[in-house]
């Protein structure tokens, strides 16, 4: 049993966004709170427009919440960044405590199970929620600098300029979880640094059959299930695996798939831990406030490799963590 | 209010520990489960040699609590490495779920802090709670490669090869957690990355009194406080901290401080992920089994530090998470 089952319905009370320019042309550009004029971010590396970022959405999500900040036990967050900077040097800014966490771009869902977990019972009153990415230090510290002008190939995805967070609360109305699933390490043993889609499919089915398997629930029993970044082709395995399975998967949507319009340059989507950060705490949980959306499950995906892992010849293991979310708005 | 009080008395059922031949050759070596015979135990890499130690004490651990595979839940694990790969690598040889975690040298505490929330409300039955670090791996990332043949400055502390891992259980008879305070992120703008001692001392003190005003106890109520890798320098500053808030820790050692024989090649002591879990998983845990140690308060020690945040000229934040322990052998 990999399923926790939360009794009292943590809530998530408030959301905050922000992104790049690119992103803001988007599909969902309407629905962020803040785009950045230029990737810099007024800061002089992109680092620290990164870390910018991430602090500027815990705050602006503690803001929205109403919360007071002596009541926010804690922030839970991490990002791609070797020894997940952002998020630490993010955390130094407020007196909460921290939780420093890493499962690549699953992290959004890593930490919402954690929070959640942690609310449900009774550790916390409130907890918040955040990620980030960037394409400029993603791509220098996973791929090759952007100063280089290196040709990026046709299964790639393209990094999302972004951060999410969200406040998890026990009381208040919004968005409540009901469960999560915890991800295994999942490794087919694709080793193209370039096509992540790949690499975390088969972790996203297996953690979506063992949400099936210990909830007895179906897919058809939601509005939506949403991967985090798996892409176009990430997302063409995933039906196919679930397939195999006995799995209709008719009602998917990739965070990928959704945050820019098609273009060739991102050729497969976005990815990167702000896409399903920014695309979930903007557009879908909009909608789900309004009620359009009643149930979902929302899967962020992370591919689990370092530099030196690929480097050293290492294939990609993969991970999903699962958050069943439902709308009290009906 | 950063303290969580357990109200089922999560038990650490089992522990395993392995270390390298110079941490064999220390004060603790006889109580350390298996040392290696060299730091490469067998890999063609260093990398490769610390995650088989973190595989290794897993498994073990998970065959000396008796528990079947099949009902741990989940391994909650971090490392060292850019992007955890030695945990992610690890995870990915079991079945249970991974949540991977990183606050650098606190990540023992960090884990076993949201092991014992998610055993103590239910959430799980059993989880594995592991760290690893290895000196080759840690000064090729953060400093210099070995073959370097670089020269060590006298305030910095050596990386120890070694990881640790423990079994957290409701079911059980051994150490109770009864609580944990989650740390903060603390920066004095220490930027010495060779002074890590330097940069931790001021988040222990912290997290200590924050441990103190929230469960109104006091250092007089431990027979010891145990701290991660402050190292010698280290420890005298936390002294010194808590002195000039009127507290007198008299009770306090360092795993850092107890690892190694007296040899100036280490310096201030030990360091490292693999410090804090080597040190407590073997010798303090079976002096408490014995009953020998009835109540400690163990805070491993975390530097927030990347080798792109020291470069970008930024100081080093720390982080210090705190659990509170009691044997069940009076």
């Amino acid at each position: 049993m990999n399923t926790i089952f939360f009794k009292n319905k943590p809530q998530i009370i408030a959301t905050a966004t922000i992104c790049g320019p690119k992103e803001a042309e988007g599909n969902l550009g309407k629905y962020i709170d803040e785009k950045l004029a230029d990737d810099y971010y007024g800061e002089k590396s992109f680092e620290l427009a990164e870390r910018k970022m991430l602090t500027r959405v815990i705050s602006r999500a503690i803001e929205k919440s109403n919360v007071p900040l002596s009541e926010i036990n804690a922030i839970v967050a991490g990002d791609l960044l070797n020894q997940i900077i952002s998020a630490s040097f993010s955390a130094r800014e407020f007196e909460s405590g921290f939780l420093g966490v890493y499962n690549a771009c699953s992290t959004m869902t890593e930490s919402m199970l954690l929070a959640c977990a942690l609310i449900d019972g009774g550790y916390f009153k409130n907890a918040v929620c955040a990620t980030a990415s960037h394409f400029a230090t993603a791509e220098r510290q996973y791929r090759y600098p952007l100063e280089q002008g290196t040709t990026r190939p046709a299964q790639s995805q393209w990094t999302v300029t972004g951060a999410g967070a969200n406040v998890i609360s026990l009381k208040g109305k919004g968005v409540s979880v009901l469960s999560a699933t915890v991800g295994r390490v999942i490794d087919y043993g694709v080793t193209d640094a370039n096509n992540m889609g790949a690499a975390m499919a088969p972790a996203a089915a297996h953690t979506l059959l063992d949400f099936f398997h210990d909830s007895n629930k179906r897919a058809s029993d939601y509005d939506m299930i949403l991967t985090g970044d798996l892409g176009a082709l990430g997302s063409r395995m995933l039906k196919e695996l679930l397939l195999k399975a006995g799995v209709d998967l008719k009602n998917h949507l990739d965070c990928g798939e959704l945050i820019y319009n098609l273009n060739e340059t991102e050729y497969q989507g976005g990815s990167g831990a702000g896409c399903s950060a920014v695309v979930f705490n903007s557009y879908i949980y909009e909608r789900m406030l309004k009620g359009e959306y009643k149930k979902i499950l929302f899967m962020a995906t992370g591919a689990l490799l370092s530099t030196t892992s690929t480097q050293q010849g290492e294939s990609i293991p993969g991970i999903a963590h699962l958050i069943e979310l439902e709308s009290d708005y009906a």
